[in-house]
């Protein structure tokens, strides 16, 4: 299939291209993308999608989520973390079942979609439901079977997890990661396993990290040190780790980690909505560390508008840091494509409109009341630019929401399955 | 005309009523609230709106805005404060004219009705054009002629107010207030008068204050005072005073100021894009005082979609305080309602739909991948609604949009006009 993009402005976050081009045609053949240029003029295209006064932009890239908590939208109000946890939260989880888990991850799907999310990086369980959903509405996924021993259950995860590994080993839409839920809810040795694992299959780890006060304590306890930091090099030295959060980690810390091979996963709604504080990204960049961004659940990530949290990233370190100049809009737009794709280790495939990449692209529609006049458009794009400007999203070549229009049927229906299934657990 | 809203889910913001009620009917007689109450059966309506599971509540109000700096959005990305009004928005806004203020004021206008704001409380210039515009889309608003006198200036201003307060003294959608821009911009005298006006006219006065640290250092110098706190019972000890920001009252200060009948506009995007921090909201709830919420111009604020406000308040409250259980979703949605009301002197009027009350109020669409499922409704209204979900606006008992439709013809021609304003200014 050979889809022909006319006349578009566009924002590749390619480096070696301009920031920003009008009047590119972009060509796909099947999965790739073959040709970004002026006036490519051929006939043979299946598909003509006229994009003229459009912004064309790579697809978003959330690298921490968890999609099924989509029904778990709102149950947070009046709790902490730790209360929320134990008296809400897993008290549900153990009644979920694999149907929940399907429709609970379309419901995510959708919202991804329709906001302009193409690719994201998931950490849960009953994963068979989570990527058969995945499949069939078309969104790339990164996916775990999540590692967490405290309680045991450390063996019947690992083989589960590397179960999920070789099974979609030759998936070009799922890609399995080592998830560990934390190093307070692990063993040294489930650690030490998953990273055994990860290496064996030349994997990334994905884990939360540092995300409150309270988690630190607990590391101590668990891995007997002063200096959870200092487990990071520890355990991880020579594998590629994505760690969501990092809230606690301290200027001072940075020259700990900088050496490794660290990402991190920034997810400034939940953070705050947690009571977790505002993560040091300016200092993360500083010191030359990958900053990627993520939504976390929508229990405390609100929703999974990826344009939102670009929002909330920018704003919140100029206005924590009282510095106006920080984080300009085109670092942040780069944080949720580019430092996204590299986080996910897949930045030969996808994070920017490339010749030979993957075609993961949204097409976007500033005619609207809350984008216009435009003055400077990366700041439009990171500031007033929401999920609802996304007009057209394709994904691997495939065109999964078109003009507003998405290839899933009967949302409503969803809504509905999604409603009963946090009446029957609540 | 009376218009019926048939079975709508009511959050009257009442305190008489219950917080949430289901299968609700609302009667609206000309401007007014006639009856709220289960089953209205007449017959004798000229409009009948059926709500079946939508949701109703009252009109935002937005209690600190500059309408017609809407066409500034986007232009502060890498300056600060004073360099941005320095090099960018002064040397632009010198050059304004009648009609680009009309045009830009119809564009905040078109941003407010479509996400469910009805009443906004204005700072700026040329105010006839801002009114003439507001009139003609039917907003309720509370507008000022801007007192600043440090280069002079103050008669003229001070008669230019006075004649605004003569010729709206009967309008019942147009409110004059007395708009001192700040007291590092308006000399003692200056002050004194405004305040004098104030009296006269028994109006309140809106004003900027505590913004970032530069200001408070800047006053310090013009009114001769170590402790610019000190200035605000000197003097505006008799008035009502709303004050927009407050970003930089410490706690220890709340002392000093809650005798006052001092009203704070919040205003936390604009905040924290313009470097300055984030006001100690926790501390004036707990000292009594009432806090209301704003957007400020978009320049600093990006839009003015007040869901969004509310979402930023409760959010950065948690974060910086550390505390995920601060701020409950029902008291935010107070902010932008009741406490706004009572900020605008309106409580009697507005800011709740009761019987007797003006009929300003937004019937909401929570059928969206965002806002589904529903867990608790006040923190959906919070978290998950954006101005997106508003599908009707009513103000003043006039049906200002309707199932997104909005009584503005052709916006793509105020697109298009605010973007030739802003490159012939540029």
């Amino acid at each position: 299939m050979k889809i022909l993009i006319k006349n578009c402005n566009l924002i590749s976050m390619a480096e070696k291209r301009e920031k920003y081009e009008e009047g590119i045609d972009i060509l796909i053949n099947n999965d790739r993308i073959e040709k970004v240029d002026k006036n490519i003029n051929i006939k043979d295209y299946d598909k003509l999608i006229n994009a003229d006064g459009k912004i064309v932009m790579p697809g978003l890239i959330n690298t921490h989520a968890h999609v099924p908590m989509s029904i778990f939208r709102d149950t947070l109000d009046g709790y902490g973390l730790q209360e929320w946890l134990n008296e809400k939260i897993w008290p549900m989880e153990d009644n979920l079942n694999e149907e929940d888990i399907y429709y609970a991850s379309l419901l995510s799907y959708l919202e991804m979609i329709k906001s302009g999310t193409t690719c994201f990086n998931d950490q849960y369980f009953m994963t068979d439901a989570i990527i058969r959903a995945a499949t069939e509405v078309g969104i790339r996924a990164h996916c775990t079977r999540t590692l967490m021993d405290i309680n045991g259950g450390m063996e019947e995860r690992l083989n589960e997890l590397e179960g999920l590994i070789n099974k979609h080993s030759n998936n070009d839409m799922v890609t399995i990661n080592v998830g560990i839920h934390s190093l307070y809810t692990c063993t040294k040795e489930c650690v030490e396993r998953a990273v055994e694992l990860a290496k064996k299959y030349n994997l990334y780890v994905h884990m939360h990290f540092a995300e409150n006060s309270q988690e630190l304590e607990d590391i101590k306890k668990i891995h007997n040190t002063n200096t959870p930091i200092d487990l990071l090099e520890k355990y991880f030295k020579d594998v590629h780790l994505v760690l969501a959060h990092c809230v606690k980690v301290k200027q001072e810390e940075m020259n700990k980690i900088k050496g490794l091979d660290l990402n991190v996963a920034h997810c400034p709604v939940s953070n705050l909505k947690l009571g977790c504080g505002v993560a040091k990204i300016k200092d993360f960049i500083e010191n030359e560390i990958n900053v990627s961004l993520g939504t976390d659940g929508q229990g405390s990530g609100n929703n999974l508008d990826m344009f939102e949290v670009m929002s909330y990233t920018a704003l919140l370190q100029k206005g924590i840091n009282e510095n106006a100049k920080l984080l300009p809009a085109y670092e942040v737009i780069k944080m949720a494509t580019r430092n996204g794709a590299k986080s996910l280790k897949m930045q030969s495939k996808i994070g920017s409109i490339e010749e030979g990449k993957k075609a993961d692209l949204i097409i976007i529609n500033l005619e609207s009341e809350k984008t216009q006049p435009i003055n400077d458009i990366f700041s439009n794009i990171v500031y007033n630019t929401r999920g609802n400007n996304v007009e057209t999203t394709i994904i691997n070549g495939n065109i999964v929401m078109e003009n507003g229009k998405i290839n899933i049927e009967n949302e409503k229906e969803i809504y509905k399955k999604c409603n009963s299934i946090i009446n029957r657990l609540a």
